[in-house]
């Protein structure tokens, strides 16, 4: 096991009702709040009136900013960065999914820092300094609700990076599974592959000896692969969106990958999917992972065989070690595809000739993978290709 | 799935070397700090002049407070509030195991409470506030290291009585499962066992729907059933004892309990065990954990059923439910016992006479128990007798 620090301090407020003592949570931080949220689904489903109702019943001054969209935009970041700096606001409250999230902290972060925040994602400044922010969320999937992470895209040159810092980690997060019961099927099914992404990114892993982060990700990944199904049969099923949202934010929330290396090569092959296309996060994945497994799995052929064994049951002709570990990819593939997602780079409109532009752009930033390293743009569209078709 | 809050803010230093930082790790805080510790195995360890020299180094000033013994009393706690308040110290350090680090939390709040600091075991008064403790932990079991619990005995009239509140989790801990290598076999083993009751006691519950959280218990548990054995046969192996220690902090800062309802029925019967005959904690629950669960089991058949099969792999004969039952709680007997742990009352003096009066002991604070509540005497004298011989 390596060497690691935990710190997540994050309050989690989980079950019926949180959003109605939203003021009352936010009191003791802030009397001048900027209420930032998506695209209008929380005036439709009521949210949007009981947060501000219990915001004025505290008391609280706030100025909202809405219009966040999949994929969360700079030029929102900045807007939103513009309007706290003018109205001396102190706090930052994100109602939504994790695109609403992730643009929080990025004005969190971009209010303390006098150059371009920009700069945080493309590695040229760290955040040293946030306001504090805290989350509504009404999407589970990208666990931004207990993460220090955001990805914003820059809408200038369809660039999408992520930063990753514990000073963004929201001070507490309320999380009511009622709030899913109005995602549409493809929302609930990109959120569930995100959230078993995020497991991913941190389960594979070369290190050895890391016994305790292993079963607590399979034990994840299990409950994830036993109530995803059922959200997607039936959207008022209330104890199985609550293993759903509990799930998908441990997922998230670094716990998972202490003592081990992280990959995130799937994220970085992905995020050149979902600037360029406008598809969803969770939809890319699930096209890239089940790729990324066939291209690294030879490099650990053991960790395949645990993975397929322990994950998905696979048990008949344990000896073939190559087959069992291909039966893993197979039903990660196939649970994916059950779940109504794409399989395949040709669903959403790529074509082999954008693949290198794609690679280039996944390399932007510089190599990245651990698991297996992703540093020559040949070996990412090597991985395009397997999605292909 | 309970409605439910979790806040753990404790930061985990995991890894060697932590304990050569910590006067640069306390600096922020302090520069005043009472340095509470055992029996005096820091100083053969070589760990005493680290600390020192570390505290030193960073010009912070500290004052000793060593011999806290296990099954910590009440009056080294009322000692140190003493010291505290005439040194105007304003941070407390614990290096050492559980014991130690109750102490200093027991402390920590006594300092900031007008009254009697007992008066919070006996539920007369509640913690409002506390000051901030750190941790060195040399002993993975209690889960001290990152929980809000302290448990303390009252030298006076051998009560041993827990409190439990988020003020009380230290804001940061170090471990390094190098500090494990010179513990003997029967502290590794107590510890093995207490961290397990520490999952146990969230585990089995009877409110439905809480999969997310029996995975995570279960991959703990097996994780440490797998490593348990492996650092009883050798002291040095650093990664069973890193499986160890981060399960260990795991299994009690609360998180396996979330959106469930915890038992903790053999805690409260094993209390006046350690209290009246002097045992280790970890000793007296190897004893009264199996006979808790002969005396459940038939409340809830599926659960036991389910731990049998999932923790300890039971799958013969499955359609013979209570047979399976029977073996999970057989394998968990047999597993404490391959440890070298006692497995019956009468291996620590105990007489069938004293039941009436252990009872009495653990029902002294009122009833206890949620997955089966033992309110009446008779009912805590049963399970001791099922402990007996």
């Amino acid at each position: 096991m390596n060497d690691f620090v935990f710190y997540c301090p994050t309050k989690i407020i989980f079950g019926k009702g949180g959003e109605d003592k939203i003021g009352e949570y936010i009191k003791p931080f802030s009397s001048n709040v900027l209420f930032h949220y998506g695209g209008g689904s929380i005036k439709k489903s009521g949210l949007y009136d009981k947060v501000t109702a219990s915001l004025k019943n505290a008391g609280i001054k706030f100025t909202e900013l809405g219009g966040v969209q999949p994929n969360p935009l700079l030029s929102v970041v900045n807007k939103g960065i513009k309007i706290v700096k003018d109205q001396k606001i102190d706090f930052i409250l994100a109602v939504g999914g994790g695109s609403v999230i992730d643009s929080a902290k990025a004005i969190a972060a971009g209010v303390k820092y006098d150059g371009d925040v920009w700069d945080f994602f493309i590695n040229k400044a760290t955040v040293k300094a946030a306001l504090p922010v805290a989350t509504i969320l009404t999407i589970p999937a990208a666990g931004s609700e207990s993460s220090g992470n955001s990805v914003i895209t820059n809408d200038e040159n369809l660039f999408k990076f992520g930063i990753s810092n514990d000073k963004l980690r929201p001070v507490f997060s309320i999380l009511n599974p009622e709030f899913c019961f109005s995602l549409p099927p493809i929302q609930r099914a990109n959120g569930i592959c995100d959230m078993m992404a995020h497991v991913f990114e941190r389960y594979f892993t070369n290190v050895n000896h890391t016994e305790t982060g292993d079963k607590l990700c399979e034990g994840l990944l299990k409950a994830i692969i036993n109530s995803g199904p059922k959200v997607l049969k039936n959207e008022r099923d209330y104890d199985a969106w609550a293993e759903i949202m509990w799930a998908g934010a441990l997922a998230h929330n670094g716990l998972l990958g202490r003592g081990r290396q992280e990959d995130w090569g799937s994220h970085g092959l992905e995020h050149p999917l979902s600037a360029v296309y406008g598809i969803a996060h969770g939809s890319g994945l699930a096209i890239m992972f089940p790729a990324w497994m066939k291209y690294v799995y030879k490099n650990n052929l053991g960790f395949f065989v645990q993975f397929a064994v322990n994950v998905w049951g696979v048990n008949d002709n344990l000896r073939d070690f190559e087959a069992v570990a291909l039966e893993g990819i197979e039903k990660t593939a196939e649970f994916f595809k059950s779940l109504g997602l794409p399989s395949k780079l040709t669903e959403i409109g790529a074509k082999e000739s954008d693949f290198e532009d794609l690679a280039a752009k996944a390399l932007g930033r510089g190599p990245f993978g651990a698991f297996k390293r992703i540093d020559k743009v040949e070996y990412a569209v090597e991985i395009y290709k397997i999605a292909y078709k």
